[in-house]
């Protein structure tokens, strides 16, 4: 015989907090906490099981199942000293689900299940309140009505008011019981006006009407979107629990409340919570009456003049500190309880995990390990990395007034305030003289790239989460909304609009890159305190993780940002950020203009000593530290000259014609330029550009080992999809290497390696090995060609693929793991198997997503690389990551 | 000990044709025409392992070889009774290379080894001709000093011009003994001042330097270029033949020649070949003689006056004509053979299997199974099916007078003439009238297919062998010049120009698809003859494949087409072909510029019964054969409108203002629209577009089958990435059958599936395949995905890794067997695990290359699709597939 339900109560129980697959949320914590001998209302809870059970064989329940809920309703009787339908004595209960992980407001809940026209009697009687015993079944047949028979809440409330108003009356409290029975039989009707059948009087079928009805919620259309987007199947199904009732309205020394066993917002160690003298549960949340404060210290602190519940009820509230206590030491975590006091009596009624914010996250998880009630590890693992992005940006002081101008997507986290800019020219200008800006672009391009990093943040009016504007925001760390869709941009007039609102350049704006807000006028922002709880988690997270961190950076700046995050050298330095400064992309045009190869090498000639210093600049910033550096990698029409004006400049700086220059511009035009004539391609038919880069690359190097420095670059040959390219472009670099030592007299020490981001080097990994030393997963662009999916395009489907259900999680956020993932897999299992001591890591936008860092590390590869500003959250990760495994 | 040496003659050899890896394929035929007891100059072959052991130890010999060789020489001394370097009678021998496939012209040769300043004394007493002593003796030192010690031809060429002069001599046969005698002095000296060392007296001296020299040639540069051309690795090696030598050129009962077993250029049974009498191998080949025929029959046919062989050395012809059966019942094929007569006596120097054309081929093939000779399979599997693409096509006439314009790539085969159109409806509109016209772009476009396919012919300055033009001009089987790049087209104008030659629109002109050359004027062209051993030979093919081959056609001129060739279904019915008709591109257009679904709705009403009657010509004509549909796949924006007439045909449809049109047009313009919002994701964001598609392939069908016409369509839906969007697409197209079936009353027969066409959908096909009934591998958009690489922008960078040997072959031609061919392999795999019977076959360009035949047959696919021209080739290379495996 299978065991389908689960009794609770008198300080036993048949399920545990282990049991929640079995059980649900609630019903094994109720079942817990009846364990550990706190005061829970007896009750019982039917399985998860049943609700599968049930719904395969076509909502039919086993035949057993009866038995067992009249056996377990007999325990509650015999507990309580009350029988069910009992007209003296009547036991009522409340029926509630109960699934794995809390679905709040999703499904369907019954109190006061068991009144009918003769019980309610008994229960005036006994309670000696006629009028809360006929409150409590009009209250019973609106909620079993509506959630059981369909009837909708409209038709209750009509009768109520219109009740009300021939009386005269203002408030629900102003009826008596006469006024109440004549309500209940005006309700009676409505359902059968309704639905053609009458309330029924019979407890048990109320009884088994209400769990099948719970059951049946399972099912409804709110439960099934919830677990669409919450990612939940539909197999785990949900559990049925049925208790005792406890009242919490039935006099003054009764009272009903909610509550943390810690400050939920700061973390601190102080009971915090709610309640309300002569309530129900639903009375503290619904907002009618001004809830009050627990304790002492907090009526205190927020200078509340209601009674603490510490005065009012001291003995219970004595028991209920105690109980909290108790419940954190048991459970080992901040909790979230509701409890109700029937005359003077303390009833538990839920505890489970309390959500918090993340600066109390930190504290709390940091505080437990002090107070030896978890270990580092588990302290560890109770932070959620994404959390911290809220920590690591400003924020708007939720104090300050504000002024809403359009909303756009929260791209890149962070709040800030300047001037508006509409050109990237002028924000760097204006930056450079010490203004806040703020750049707006209709969306922004590579070139926009030095204008975005001066800028302190990114509006656009087109482009989603993935845009140009936003992944580049995202990886400089610079606030950005994207795609403020009501939002026109005129250069030609220097004004942004939005309906009839015109805000001229120069003027203030302000946005809140993690709303998607943006303001009129300036609004005062809270800058990030990297806490010591912050910093005390993190550095427990690197004793436990084994991967390493890197991050993608080509400034100075970001590469310092980074360092001081704690990125443990550079993953991917993108060469061609390098080439989109003004300084230098007239010499890149020019090189690019060239049509022979000795133009291009007059051009490249120019750019060496800059390419030189960039790589001086960063390999000092991280020292001993390893540095990728990525060789070009973009189509090299993404560096030509659109406007007349930039034409002329390098007309004038080539002595080309500007026809001829068009003339190239067209040529260099490709249909599909993601997978066009780029990567090691511009590598192959262009060596000199690589050679260029490589020397810039050694040379820096070179004068570094002079300082003493030991400089480890790592050089990346993008986008191979044959071996053979990667052998010819490894040879030339290293001839290089080996020229610059001759000339230098000093010996370097450098890896040539390949950024895997093609199908086919996935594929053919094995014989990429031969040449490869490392291996960077690019999955950005693997994601790209393995779905076929541009992400420049993806925009005008995707939002109909979300409507549709069909994209669960954006695969340039969270790594595909079936479809790309299977490629990873099987590149970093080919490349070892032929090269064993290979070094693998990542450097897509992946890197920094805590749930393809879990991945990384069951790939066991060697290092994660992400933008600066992702670095904490990673090695936080990739703690949690090593936990798991 | 190794066996290094293999001797053959006088009717007994160690070796066999069948050792041709071994011993080369000259050697092994020189040992097989010995053991079959033909007349055969005795020798030996070092093997070509000898080769290999050599360079691997450092150009060093295995010890055990000088004593091999020895013990071969002494065979061949006593065999011809006469000893290597005897004075008296001496033993001459020539010094052959011999690789396992023929590499003409790539490695040396070295005859009458074995003369010095003694030996010759000895020749000329023996043979009592000391003219032919001497030259021979000249001839030695010129070919063993050019090819052993590097002493350029020139040298001797001038010595010999001098001694003419000096003598005033015309021809070489002036020169008398004494003459010869003082110019084989000089050649001594030009030896000794070129190179510092004397022409080598020892003949042991001599012979192992020529078997270096040749061992050695091997890795010359010309040989290394061939091997990689040819694909054939460096560890082959060659074998060197060592050959007691024979004179033709001894007096007029001397002869020598080369000649076919039968006729190499239209396969006739008749023997066929050249000789001349007294003289060297090299003599009929070097034109300064002209070459007699062989037979009496070929002298009539060919009414030459020069006497033939059969006349003029009657018994000798008889015996050649005798060896020329027993070597056709020997090696069962047509061969290739070189002989020489000394003095009366017939010996053969070669035999290998004769190179012919393609109706030769088709024709020896087809008779040696009428003989016996051969099987049927044996005779399919001789016929190259690339072969018969020439077949299949009209040529020009090669003795038509013609008028070189330009030269581009030879794109698509055939010759065509026509008037020259510059636009695509300037070509229909000709066309229709009747016109052949050449319609010449500077490129082509989707746009310009209705014009591409109304033409005879295309021509096109930019693109390449894989541009749309090309593409598209194979599939329809036009011929097509691609990228001439000297051609400049100016629509202006209309004219083309090359240089300051132009040609108006409206005048004639030639193209040639299969050299890439364009004539001016009209050049007559011959007319492709089907001949009855082609159709015999595809018959038996028939018998022998496994794989059904079907088309990829969706005009009903192709498919016509394609039936008569053999096509057993369509499997790639493009329906966007459909929409560029200039009868709908307006209701396209209007369809997509619609912002809203009634918008959408309205044009697709209009398309509906267009896209019927489409289908209904397409199921007519294909009858019972299943016919796949892919339902609309390329981004809208190829549909629409550049040019300010047609955006105002469009406005004045839609009633849409012009900017509002051009604001539509950029907003669908993408970054990379391979890559965006196409294939299923328009079915998945404009449902109704694939319902009016799936209507009007269900509403045709239903018209079909009340005619009794047993229609069956396979509905395919592109570019799937996620199960999901089939689901959703399924579910969809299924609707829309039931609606049809209920409204028409029939049942209809139809399978849904997809193409499989991304990286992502290999990985996930098990997936994929609880929903698909079928898989069709379109491996060009996988190929492009897998590497990561636009064909629309290869041709920027292919040539330079051509030039790198980074490429061996297009991997739009022929698939990529390790890459996309291990994605492929992986689908077929998960797919038929999870659907045992599901239908495999693959529609790409691959369908039509043997190549990737004979891949497709190795994973059991079901069915190739190739455009009608090459359905014949298709079902050859089956064949060939299915006897491989």
């Amino acid at each position: 015989m299978n065991k389908w339900v689960y009794s609770f109560g008198k300080g036993v129980a048949e399920g545990a907090a282990e049991m929640g697959n079995l059980l649900g949320g609630k019903g094994a914590n109720l079942a817990e906490m009846s364990s550990i001998g706190l005061p829970v209302p007896p009750g019982f809870t039917i399985t998860t099981e049943i609700c599968t059970a049930y719904y395969d064989a076509g909502e039919r329940y086993p035949d057993d199942l009866k038995g067992q809920v009249d056996a377990a309703m007999a325990v509650i009787e015999e507990s309580v000293g009350a029988r069910f339908g009992d007209v003296k004595n009547p036991l009522l209960v409340s029926v509630r689900s109960g699934a794995r992980i809390s679905m709040p407001g999703m499904m369907d809940t019954i109190l006061n299940l068991g009144l009918n026209d003769s019980t309610v009697q008994g229960l005036a009687a006994r309670s000696g309140d006629a009028r809360f015993a006929f409150d409590s079944y009009r209250r019973f047949i609106q909620m079993f009505a509506n959630v059981v028979m369909g009837v909708e809440h409209y038709r209750f409330e009509e009768i109520l008011e219109i009740a009300k108003e021939d009386r005269g009356y203002r408030m629900d409290t102003e009826l008596t019981p006469g006024d109440w029975q004549a309500v209940i039989e005006t309700y009676k009707k409505a359902v059968v006006e309704s639905v053609g059948k009458p309330f029924p009087q019979g407890p048990q079928d109320q009884l088994w009407a209400a769990i099948t009805a719970v059951f049946g919620s399972w099912q409804n259309q709110r439960a099934i979107t919830y677990r669409k987007l919450h990612d939940i199947p539909a197999y785990w199904g949900t559990a049925v629990n049925v208790q005792a009732m406890v009242f919490g309205n039935m006099g003054d020394n009764c009272a009903t409340g909610v509550a943390f066993t810690r400050d939920p917002s700061t973390g601190e160690n102080m009971f915090y919570g709610e309640y309300l003298v002569n309530a129900q549960g639903e009375d503290v949340v619904a907002g009618i009456r001004t809830p009050q404060l627990l304790t002492l210290a907090a009526k205190a602190a927020q200078g509340s003049d209601l009674p603490a519940m510490e005065e009012v009820l001291p003995e219970v509230f004595a028991q209920l500190n105690e109980i909290r206590l108790t419940l954190e030491r048991h459970y080992r975590d901040m909790q979230d309880i509701e409890f109700t006091v029937q005359q003077n009596k303390l009833y538990m009624l839920q505890t489970r995990s309390g959500k918090r914010t993340a600066p109390a996250a930190l504290r709390i998880a940091a505080e437990m390990v002090e107070e030896g009630l978890i270990s580092k590890e588990e302290a560890v693992k109770r932070i959620d990395p994404a959390s911290l992005d809220q920590l690591l940006h400003p924020t708007l002081d939720p104090d300050a007034p504000r002024n809403l101008y359009v909303r756009g997507l929260p791209a890149s986290p962070g709040a800030a305030s300047g001037t508006v800019v509409l050109t990237a020219d002028e924000a760097e200008r204006r930056a450079a003289a010490g203004e806040a800006v703020i750049l707006c672009r209709v969306e922004t391009s590579p070139e926009d790239i030095h204008g975005m990093h001066a800028a302190a943040g990114i509006l656009t009016a087109r482009g989603g989460m993935t845009s140009h504007a936003a992944v580049v925001a995202r990886g400089m760390g610079r606030a950005c909304v994207a795609g403020a869709g009501e939002l026109r941009i005129d250069p030609t007039a220097g004004t942004l609009s939005v309906g009839n609102q015109i805000v001229a350049a120069g003027r203030e704006i302000t946005i809140d890159g993690a709303t998607g807000e943006v303001f009129l006028g300036c609004v005062s922002t809270i800058e990030p305190e990297l806490s010591g709880h912050f910093a005390t988690i993190i550095g427990w997270a690197d004793d436990i993780r084994r991967l390493k961190v890197r991050t993608n950076a080509e400034t100075p700046r970001d590469a310092a940002t980074a360092r001081q995050f704690g990125a443990e050298g550079i993953g991917l330095c993108r060469t061609e950020h390098m080439f989109f400064d003004p300084d230098r992309i007239v010499a890149v045009r020019e090189m690019i203009m060239a049509e022979e190869v000795e133009g291009r090498r007059r051009a490249l000639d120019k750019l060496l000593p800059m390419q030189r210093a960039d790589f001086v600049a960063l390999f000092r910033i991280m020292q001993d530290l390893p540095v990728t550096v990525r060789l070009l990698d973009p189509p090299l029409h993404e560096f030509l000259p659109h406007q007349a004006s930039e034409m002329e400049e390098v007309a004038a700086a080539t002595g080309m014609s500007l026809e001829c220059i068009e003339t190239r511009t067209l040529k260099l035009t490709e249909a599909n330029p993601m997978l066009g004539h780029r990567g090691c391609r511009l590598g192959i038919t262009y060596p000199e550009i690589y050679e260029m880069q490589a020397r810039a690359i050694f040379e820096a190097a070179a004068a570094l080992a002079s300082e003493g420095l030991s400089v480890k670059p790592e050089i990346m040959i993008p986008l191979v999809s044959m071996p053979g390219e990667l052998q010819d472009l490894k040879r030339r670099v290293t001839a290089v290497a080996e020229a610059v030592e001759a000339e230098r007299g000093v010996s370097l020490t450098y890896l040539v390696g390949t950024m895997i981001e093609l199908p086919r080097a996935c594929l053919l990994a094995g014989e990429i090995a031969e040449t490869a030393e490392f291996f960077s997963f690019g999955t950005n662009d693997l994601t790209q060609t393995t779905y076929g999916l541009s992400r420049d395009d993806a925009g005008a489907f995707l939002p109909a693929y979300e409507a549709a259900g069909l994209v669960e999680c954006d695969p340039f956020v969270t790594l595909d793991q079936q479809g790309v993932g299977e490629l990873v897999g099987l590149a970093a299992e080919r490349g070892r198997r032929q090269r064993p001591a290979i070094k693998l890591g990542i450097c897509g936008e992946h890197g920094g997503d805590p749930a393809s860092i879990a991945f990384c590390e069951r790939l066991a590869l060697d290092y994660i690389s992400c933008s600066p500003y992702r670095v904490p959250i990673a090695r936080l990760a990739a703690a949690q990551a090593a936990l798991q495994t």
